[in-house]
C-alpha cells in the first residue's frame, strides 16, 4: 500500500469536524453559503441513498442536471455578464474545473466579428508570398497529411487585464483569469507546409489571415521555436474544432498570445518583414510608461493562479486544500510556491504529473487555516528560469497603462468570516 | 527550420494528384464516395472563399453544423444501430476522432439498468467491512481531499467481441473497437481513503457497489498495482463526470476491465476473499475451450487498431496516411508496427508524444498504396514485453467461446476499388 503522509492524514482527520463547505457546483458569481456540512461519520448502508433506475443508453452523454458550467461574458475590462451580443469575450469557469484539460465547449472565446461556421467542403487555405509555388489546399488535403497531437495551453494576451489598474472585490477567478484554456490540439506542422510550397530561406515573417468578417491578420516572426512548434490545427480534444475556435482550421502558435493563433485560417503569406496589420499597430500593442507603444510582445509569460479557494468562495477554519493552475509560454513549469501569509513565507506546492512543455499544470497544497484574516498567493517558475513577478515588480517595468500580458501574482484576501476576495497584493 | 524527411515529402508531392479522398466528417455507416478531390494546386486569393460574419460570443461553444459525431448503439454483439431503449451499450466514433483524448460526450456507454442522474448533495459513499471505522463520506468531503489527475484509457472487456466468432464485413472501426475511450480523470486515491477508515492490513479484496438500479458490484483484488493507481474519481476532462459515466463518483481501476470501475459508487467494503457477486459469477466470466469459465480475468491486454483507413472507408491509390490507436492495461506502449501486406512484412509506426502509462497513444505511418488488393494490420508492444497476438494465437489459447478480452490484431482488407472491409486475418 502506498504510504500516506501521516501529518497530512492527521491534519485531515483533526479537521474533519469542519471539513468541506465550499460547493464545487455552486453557481458562478453567488456567494457560497457557509453551510456546515456534516463531517465523515460512522454510518451503515441505511445512510446511503437507495439505488436508482435511470434513462437508457444514449448516443451522446449529456451533463448532469446538477452541473452548471457556463462561461461568463465580458464587454470591456470588468464589465461582466453582459448580453452575448455585446460581449467581446467569454471566460472559462476555472473555479468549477479540476485537472488541467478544458472541456471543448468551455474553452474561452475571443473574437472580433463573431464566429462563422464555415463549410469545410468549401474552405481552402492559400499559401503564397516568398514561396516557390503558390498553392491552395482543401481541408481533405490538409487532413490527409502527416499530423501531430500536442497538449498546449492557449491564453488571450488580455487575460488578467482588470488587475493592471485596480482590484474589483466582486471578481471571481473566472473573471480575473478565465481567458486561458488547455486542449489536445491536432494538426499539420507549419514546417511541413512550408516545405510543400518551397518557402524561401530568407522569408523571416509570415502573415496569417482569418476568414471571419473582421479578417483578423497577424505577422508572425519565423523563429526556430515558432517553426518547430506551430501547427495548422483542425482538431481539439480529439474532435473537429468548434466554430468559435476556428473550424475548420486555425493556426496554433504555442506559448504566444492567443491572437497569433489565427482562427478560420484562410491565408499564409511569407515575407521578410512584418506586414504591419492594424491588429499589431492599432490593436494588441502595449502602452509603456514613456507613452510609446511596444509592438510584437508575443510570449505569454510564466503565470499561475489559485483557483480554489478563490474570489467569492467562502471557507471555514481547519483543513483546506489549495488548488490552482500554472503555465508558461516559455516552456515547462518546474516549480510552484504558495504563500498563505501574504507573501512572507513560501512553501512548495505539489505539481500533478505529467508536466508538459507549454501546457497548463494543476498544483495542490494542503493547508490548515487558523481562522485569522490572511492573504494567499501563488508564484510559478519555468524551466528557462523565469519567475512569476509580484504586481509591484511588474508595474515597475511596464507601468500601469499596459493592457496586455498581465502575469503578476494573484492574491486572494480571506477575512475573519472566511470570505475570499480579489485584492492587488 | 525542422528538417522534413525528404522521402516522405516526395511521396506526398508525387501523390498529390490523387491526394485526399476519404471524408473526415462523413456519416458513420455509409460508404464513402470516391470523389476525386482536386489536388493542392496553384491559386490566388480569389480561390479562397470570402470572409464571413458569424454569430456573437457564446457562453458555451457548440459544435459545427457540419460535424456529425454520435455513438452507435448495440443490443447484442453485432446487432447495431438499435433503439437506445434496447441497447446495452453505445460506442465511441473512433473513425471520426483524432489525437488520443475522447470528448466527454463521446466516451462509450455501457450500463445494466440505465444511467441515473444522482443528486450530489444527497449522494454518499459508505466504506466498511474489515476497517477500524465504518465511515460515510459526502461529495463535498471527497472533493475537499487531496486528489490527482491522470490520463487513462478505459475499455469494456467486451470490446471486439464480434471478432471472436466471425467478421462482419459491414462493421466500421466504431463497431469493432468503439468500447474504448480516454479521459483525464480526477479523484481521490483509494489508498488515501483506506488510511482514513483504517483498512486492515489483511484485507485483500474490496467490494465496490454502484448506485444504479442493477446494483452492479465487483470484487477487486487489492494488489500493489491496484492500491497504487485506483481512484475514486469525480471528474473527467476537467469537468464533473457525466451521469452516464458515474456522476457524482465512480471507481477508476486503470488498465482493468471497465466493469471494475464501478459507476455511481455508493459502497466500498473490505474483506479477505472475493465477494462472488453475480457480476463475476454469472456475468463477466470467460468460457474456456474445456467448458470451464475463468473468473477474474481483469487486465485489458495490449491492443491496437488502425482507425484510418478502416471498415467502410474507401481509399484511392497513391499516398495514404495510416492512423490508429494503441493501449495496454499492463503499462506503456513502446512499439507499434504496421503491415500493409497482410502480416508478411512489418514496419515501425510513429507514436505521438507524450506516451503515458495505461494511456491510449495515437500512431501514424505514411503509405503509398499501389492499387492492388491487400490487407493492413497493426500490432502493439508494451513495456512489460507483451505483444498483441494475431487472431490465430489468441484463439489457440482462449478458444472461440470466449466473449471478453479480445485483443487480436485487427485486419482490414482493401479491394481493387479501394473499399476497406473488416476481415478476421
Amino acid at each position: 500500500m502506498m504510504t500516506i503522509d501521516e501529518k497530512e492524514k492527521q491534519a485531515l482527520l483533526a479537521a474533519s469536524a469542519t471539513l468541506a463547505r465550499r460547493k464545487f457546483l455552486g453557481v458562478a458569481g453567488t456567494v457560497m453559503a457557509a453551510a456546515v456540512v456534516a463531517p465523515a461519520r460512522a454510518g451503515s448502508l441505511a445512510d446511503v441513498p437507495a439505488r436508482q433506475v435511470g434513462p437508457s443508453i444514449s448516443v451522446a452523454s449529456d451533463r448532469s442536471k446538477y452541473v452548471h458550467l457556463k462561461r461568463v461574458t465580458e464587454a470591456t475590462p470588468g464589465k461582466l455578464n453582459v448580453d452575448p451580443g455585446l460581449a467581446i469575450n467569454s471566460k472559462t469557469p476555472l473555479d468549477k474545473l479540476v485537472g488541467s484539460i478544458t472541456p471543448s465547449d468551455m474553452h474561452y472565446e475571443r473574437s472580433h466579428s463573431g464566429s462563422p461556421d464555415l463549410d469545410p467542403d468549401r474552405h481552402q487555405l492559400l499559401i503564397h508570398g516568398m514561396t516557390r509555388k503558390e498553392l491552395v489546399f482543401s481541408m481533405d488535403e490538409l487532413r490527409a497529411m502527416p499530423c501531430v497531437s500536442r497538449l498546449y495551453f492557449m491564453e488571450c494576451s488580455g487575460n488578467g487585464w482588470e488587475n493592471w489598474k485596480n482590484a474589483d472585490p466582486e471578481l471571481t477567478v473566472q473573471d480575473t483569469h478565465g481567458l486561458v484554456s488547455m486542449h489536445e490540439w491536432t494538426g499539420v506542422r507549419l514546417a511541413y507546409l512550408m516545405e510543400l510550397v518551397g518557402a524561401e530561406r530568407n522569408s523571416t515573417w509570415m502573415l496569417a489571415e482569418g476568414g471571419d468578417a473582421a479578417g483578423v491578420a497577424r505577422s508572425i516572426p519565423l523563429t526556430a521555436e515558432i517553426l518547430d512548434e506551430t501547427l495548422v490545427a483542425y482538431a481539439q480534444n480529439g474532435e473537429p474544432l468548434r466554430p468559435a475556435h476556428g473550424f475548420p482550421i486555425r493556426l496554433l502558435v504555442p506559448g504566444m498570445e492567443g491572437n497569433l493563433s489565427i482562427k478560420w485560417l484562410r491565408r499564409l503569406k511569407f515575407g521578410n518583414e512584418p506586414f504591419m496589420t492594424r491588429w499589431e499597430t492599432a490593436r494588441y500593442t502595449q502602452l509603456l510608461p514613456n507613452g510609446k507603444a511596444r509592438q510584437f510582445q508575443l510570449y505569454q509569460e510564466v503565470n499561475s493562479v489559485i483557483t480554489s479557494p478563490s474570489g467569492k468562495m467562502r471557507i471555514r477554519p481547519g483543513y483546506n486544500r489549495i488548488s490552482g493552475l500554472a503555465w508558461s509560454g516559455r516552456g515547462k513549469i518546474v516549480n510552484v510556491e504558495i504563500s498563505t501569509d501574504g507573501g512572507v513565507n513560501w512553501r512548495q506546492a505539489q505539481i500533478n504529473a505529467p508536466v508538459l512543455h507549454k501546457a497548463q499544470v494543476r498544483f495542490h497544497q494542503d493547508w490548515t487555516w487558523d481562522g485569522r484574516p490572511t492573504r494567499i498567493v501563488s508564484r510559478s517558475t519555468d524551466d528557462k528560469g523565469h519567475v512569476q513577478p509580484d504586481r509591484e515588480s511588474l508595474i515597475a517595468t511596464m507601468g500601469e497603462n499596459a493592457l496586455f500580458h498581465y502575469n503578476g501574482q494573484q492574491t486572494w484576501a480571506i477575512d475573519a468570516d472566511g470570505r475570499v476576495t480579489n485584492v492587488l497584493s
